[in-house]
């Protein structure tokens, strides 16, 4: 399936698989971030899973590709936005998705980046890599941005009924992860609730708060409302994925609304069209500071292997930010960090 | 309990009943509200419950109060927000709430609102202001600033574990509310959920679309997610009430964020200083357009009678805008519109 040529040349470098098939934008969005990566990040070696065709033709319009980075994998199928995580086990084992899981199963890549079906990449990645020790399910985590630094927020989205066992396992996970990876000592862990005082909440999540009290290894400050995951209290939010999923879409739909009612109001009279000017570079800061863009990239935690989720309408700007997550995560080396053997073979530096 | 000729003053008047004790502010930012409703609103009686001592004291600061206009019920106990909703049916029977929902359940006031535990001013509502046919539970609605106009989201707190049958509930309440007191011809209803496919979500979700769709009632226009919820593609939004309450406190931190980064950005030099300084009336409107107090004021649906949440942590102007909630409401006949007895004897005209 994989030039070997490609293979040896490959093994000095940090190996990342792409999905270029899946996700809501066209692959060429995708192979738009591929032909940055390629050239920001000399040490990377990238397989791109998807139509040989239309990849080769792709990269044959762009001066200069450094060809042996990087290995195509042809694929003759993809998993659609609609496909059930069910189905997909049987009828889409030679889709982009599953190969690149292959990969990562295989250790030829180091980890693996997909727009794709959320359902359907979960389901996989359990099939192929396998779940870490004591943990039942996957999570998906985010970083999001604070009054200061950032905050990590799991499950977004790859469980949409999780059971208080569940959302125990999660925060056992994003507690590793902010203290291993994000190097926060001791990290604050608080569970998404609608009041803080214990009588608030639904019997999952009162259970749950029970369950993490009594875990020596998480820091549990009790219950946070939504409006306070920003503020910088918790440095990890644990939620069922149906609420966080819910929580950064529309943190996001908020973000662009009152970036475009800025702009509105900046064009309300010749007066503040004119400050509007005036103040634009500003503007333009402020715009870069609350884009979502920047946190794009969220991580499956629980498997045996680095799974990284873009957004699925990520343009090539979000994409590639998704695949430096990927990188990053190996450099520290999350699986490790995680308590995971992910069969990678890449070694980090302390 | 009520002064007669205060009952008897009132008969003309759109009568309010205030708890002046619940919320996470003190009784004394109400109580400011309270004054600039008997300013700003000629035709307004306002039943004041809460320790008369406190409420007199308050009172005789202001000079000009026209005591005719309200009458003081004295309660001596407070619903806090740490009660559960089993035990105050039992415990705080003499609490400025139950006070004030008896007082709307007698027909004495039109409507009545509340900055108190939300879970409590349910169990209360449903136990004295009964439930209308076919709803099995109240749901709680708040009115979203969109792109152009708003939207209705629904539930935001009333029930954290809402089944298929209760969100079909919300929307047949939600949608009625939008076309009767918001004037929207046949209003777009959407399902929260994950993503728009028809695979996506939990059970409870996927049953209610269901549901919805085949009810002709509605104008169901299918799912909708976190990040469309502000672009004006429904009118109103149905979800769980631990779902609806995340994602409006989210939005609200969001809000609060973005203003502060916004402040921030403008402070980061002498020169953006400058700039700041000089577009600080258009900042100030900026802020007032996405002031979250202008929307605070939430209704409860599916009581017979009209009763309006304010936001625990509201204070004078947000407790003065959810009053002006509940004046709306009682002008326009919600509980009629909702085809409600509400038993308050107020006739609206058409």
């Amino acid at each position: 399936m994989i030039p070997s040529k490609a293979g040896s040349a490959a093994l000095t470098s940090i190996r990342i698989a792409l999905d270029v098939m899946s996700g809501d934008e066209s692959p060429s969005a995708r192979m738009c971030s591929v032909i940055k990566l390629l050239t920001d990040k000399p040490d990377l070696f990238l397989y791109l899973i998807g139509d040989e065709v239309f990849i080769k033709s792709f990269l044959r319009m762009v001066p200069g590709i450094d060809w042996s980075r990087l290995a195509i994998v042809h694929s003759v199928k993809t998993v659609s936005m609609s496909d059930s995580p069910f189905s997909v086990l049987r009828s889409k084992q030679e889709s982009s998705m599953w190969m690149m899981l292959e990969l990562v199963a295989s250790g030829e890549a180091h980890a693996c980046v997909s727009a794709g079906n959320t359902g359907a990449l979960m389901a996989m990645g359990r099939h192929l890599l396998q779940m870490v020790a004591d943990v039942d399910r996957p999570a998906i985590a985010t970083c999001i941005p604070c009054r200061k630094g950032s905050a990590i927020l799991l499950d977004i989205g790859a469980n949409v009924d999780s059971t208080a066992i569940n959302l125990h396992q999660f925060a056992v996970m994003g507690s590793q992860l902010s203290s291993s990876v994000y190097h926060v000592y001791n990290p604050r862990v608080a569970l998404m609730n609608v009041g803080t005082e214990d009588i608030k909440g639904n019997k999952q999540v009162r259970l749950a708060s029970q369950l993490i009290q009594k875990d020596n290894r998480i820091n549990y400050i009790g219950y946070i409302e939504g409006h306070a995951i920003f503020s910088g209290l918790a440095d990890v939010i644990v939620c069922d994925g149906f609420v966080g999923n819910v929580a950064l879409k529309t943190a996001e739909g908020v973000a662009s609304l009152v970036k475009e009612e800025l702009l509105a109001t900046f064009g309300l009279n010749w007066w503040s069209r004119l400050l509007g000017l005036a103040v634009s570079p500003v503007l333009k800061e402020f715009c870069r500071r609350v884009d979502p863009v920047r946190y794009n990239g969220a991580s499956f935690l629980g498997l045996q292997g680095i799974v990284v989720k873009s957004h699925g309408s990520a343009d090539g700007k979000g994409f590639f930010q998704a695949v430096c997550q990927a990188i990053y995560e190996v450099q520290v080396g999350v699986s490790d960090c995680l308590m995971v053997d992910s069969g990678g073979g890449y070694t980090h530096s302390p």
